[in-house]
């Protein structure tokens, strides 16, 4: 005993000795009663100062490990473990249809792994080379020296208030009229579409969507238990008559779109269907829900209001918003805009969910959008994914047969493959080094076989133009192969 | 136009003329195709330098808000925003019955407001002043030099590997066997219980508990739908006949156990009731939720093992860990250590919430934990509120006349009154001005209409002397008049 202890750097070496002299009182190898060597002998036997072993000893006897009698040295206390030799519980049994559920559609655990040297489509997440660090920092000084204190305590469950007033200003600036609205801090745009389907909906609802959508949004609706209506996608949007056919036919309890840069197919829908598809919801008395999705990323062309803003003072649009797309998506935090009153419901469920978001990471944020450095960086690299995008597309163009290439800007493109599956390309993809998306996770029913998903945002330029050829050379090998046959 | 803007200091003044000019766009106050005035008059009427109209107008042209055409200026672009007149939708006819529950059950909607000055006894958070800001302060500065941008981009749902780590040998080194186990990150108990609930429970299912219990949790608990079985407490842990007699009547699904500081008792289950509860709930294959709230808040006497770690390798036992009621609580970080295969299942529910807690709050919080601050922190407020909670025990007792005073440390403690029902009491203190938590809010049953929850942690030793003298003269003063009457 005690010559077997290794210390790190990382860590006092102070607690290293009380963790280790812990460990072997809970093992059972240092009885009740028994004296510990005294604090020379174990400095000696250390090797480290004797203040560093009495340091250890305070924490021991704090922490009810050690007691110590005066002038007799120190004791191991009574600690009592017994360990139980106990029936295995198996868990697969004990589980709910709604926990099989998530695992199922948790593609994270079911989709084909990267490896290493693979160049992977897979991701629509932003560069983080990109951000600024500094700033972060600089944001993250300057809030904690103003409020440290206040932030690391419990705050509020609505949001932290110059938060929720920057975004409140942020929406009004996007056209919303938002006197009668209010805004709620989520963790991100996954806890805001939970939390309002929970409130709003009950198994068994219908829910329409655009086919395709965003896969995230489609677990969620199914994790709910929701039957998912989908409307197919024009070159300009939801297809309106499809639209108005689904909604004479059957019942219908929420909408959920994204109008901008559209995952997967980074359509943007146009104005005059965004007032088309509103009025149209309107008459059915469906509320929308609006993915604020991708708007920042707009690469070019005038402002295109979000659908709430066309709502005006009406109150059946709730727009739910992040920056995870180009910002930050560590921080996980989000937003929904809507009615006061719903709000202040949804802000019921939030504290019961979580209580609220981490506090010290909105008021980060805040100072982050406040001192203009958001502006700033989305200046800089609006203009790095524009080339990127257009780069992707021109790459695209060039290697890829197909169908169709969607996409009007964003952090991916969507491209319709002739006749190849899109999963038997991947199984092919994947032995070369290339991985993607394959397009049939975003579709609401069996649609989207022959559809691929490409994500460039993290890739560099030079492995897009590598990556895209040899899907290319696989598409060409296997019509030749089908040629031959 | 252009007179009526008035500069803020916190923001950078070329991002407040944007914003205006945004602002007078979409109010329809500049319509499409009109000419701007130049730079120059621009930046004589703003009193600005004419860079920064300059910007400003860089940043218009970037929104899609104005075009520019060589040598004639800066035009207002196609900015299409139609106010619809739109019927209003009552929200409070679209929710659901989960959502009324929420709000009825959301005691920061319904309890007594706090109004300046009062003498509050209600929380239980811990006192931000004693946090050490300068240590958080240097373990994010560290964190995100070493790995800043990966950080704030996406992580992963389990949590932040490095706190992971930290967090098991933490629990190892409270004696839990952590073979075959597994930790998940959370944001804060709270998250913790609702995703190992909606994963292992359906309505209707039967839930046992301490009575009283953490009202969280109980609110918890019943939004999801479950029956509350309450086993009394005695003042060394729940009642084991009791706890006999209700699994043999009846079929439990889980068991929610807070064996350390008892919310709202202060109750420590001795290791012997720990033993045995732990033995009978396995006897009837009882899984068992063990809350391990406040178990950091030990004031005196020896270790006492959490129940996961008398399990040994049995994997019967899930336990919630948060350093909340301590440390932090605006980080909003909590863990669940569990079976691996539970944990496995938990991680998809997790990520079909939020994808995962704040990275940057789990690289930080780890950093302090690893640097030794949270135990050098740890040691020095034990310390405070230890000498905190014997005060108030003096003051309680010199003051309220009662029939028990429950509470061996934690930041609160719990009286049973004699006759005066509390929010009888309540009600005559807040016109005092000293407001408190009435204890039935904590009971399964109609339990505890005579037992009030005194939270110090945030109060000043003055304040408690005088605000527990308050509630005495207010009993005294009731007992007065009853004995007239």
């Amino acid at each position: 005993m005690f010559n077997d202890i290794t210390f790190t750097k990382e860590r006092p070496i102070y607690l290293q000795i009380k963790d280790y002299i812990k460990e072997m009182i809970l093992k059972g190898m240092l009885q009740k009663d028994l004296k510990l060597p005294s604090t020379r002998e174990l400095s000696h036997l250390l090797n480290v100062s004797r203040n560093t072993v009495m340091l250890a000893c305070q924490y021991l006897e704090d922490e009810g490990f050690i007691y110590t009698l005066k002038g007799k040295g120190a004791f191991i206390s009574n600690v009592q473990i017994k360990y139980q030799d106990t029936r295995h519980i198996d868990w697969t049994q004990k589980i709910n249809q709604y926990t099989q559920l998530a695992e199922d559609l948790d593609i994270m655990k079911h989709g084909v792994k990267w490896e290493k040297g693979m160049i992977s489509f897979t991701s629509i997440a932003p560069d983080e080379t990109l951000f600024d660090v500094e700033d972060f920092k600089r944001a993250f000084l300057n809030r904690i020296s103003l409020e440290g204190e206040k932030l690391l305590n419990y705050g509020y469950a609505r949001g932290y208030l110059p938060l929720i007033q920057y975004l409140t200003r942020y929406m009004e600036n996007k056209g919303v009229d938002i006197e009668g609205k209010d805004v709620l801090i989520t963790n991100g745009f996954t806890e805001g579409l939970n939390i309002l389907l929970s409130a709003l909906t009950e198994k068994g609802d219908r829910i329409l969507c655009e086919n395709p959508t965003h896969n995230t949004a489609i677990k969620i609706m199914k994790m709910h238990g929701l039957e998912i209506v989908g409307i197919p996608v024009e070159e300009d949007g939801p297809d309106m008559k499809q639209l108005k056919d689904k909604l004479a036919e059957q019942d219908v309890k929420l909408a959920f779109l994204v109008p901008s840069y559209h995952n997967p197919t980074g359509i943007v829908m146009s104005p005059e269907k965004r007032m088309e598809a509103f009025n149209i919801l309107q008459q059915y008395e469906v509320p929308i829900i609006e993915d604020g999705f991708n708007e920042e990323l707009r690469y070019s062309g005038s402002h295109v209001s979000p659908i709430i803003a066309l709502s005006g003072k009406g109150n059946s649009v709730i727009y739910t918003g992040s920056f995870s797309k180009i910002l930050f998506p560590g921080l996980r935090i989000g937003w929904i805009v809507a009615d006061k009153r719903l709000i202040d419901y949804l802000e019921s469920i939030k504290r019961s969910r979580n209580i609220h978001t981490s506090s010290i990471d909105q008021a980060v944020l805040y100072e982050y959008l406040q001192a203009g450095y958001f502006e700033r960086y989305l200046r800089r690299v609006r203009k790095i994914y524009r080339e990127k995008y257009e780069f992707a597309l021109k790459c695209a163009r060039a290697h890829i047969p197909c169908k169709k290439i969607l996409g009007e800007g964003g952090l991916h493109i969507f491209v319709e493959l002739d006749e190849i599956h899109a999963r038997e390309l991947l199984e092919k993809c994947y032995h070369k080094g290339v991985i993607f998306t394959p397009g049939d996770r975003f579709y609401t029913d069996d649609n989207g076989k022959n559809a691929i998903r490409l994500g460039f945002s993290r890739v560099q330029k030079k492995d897009i133009e590598k990556g895209f050829a040899i899907i290319g050379e696989v598409i060409e090998n296997w019509r030749s192969i089908k040629k031959r046959e």
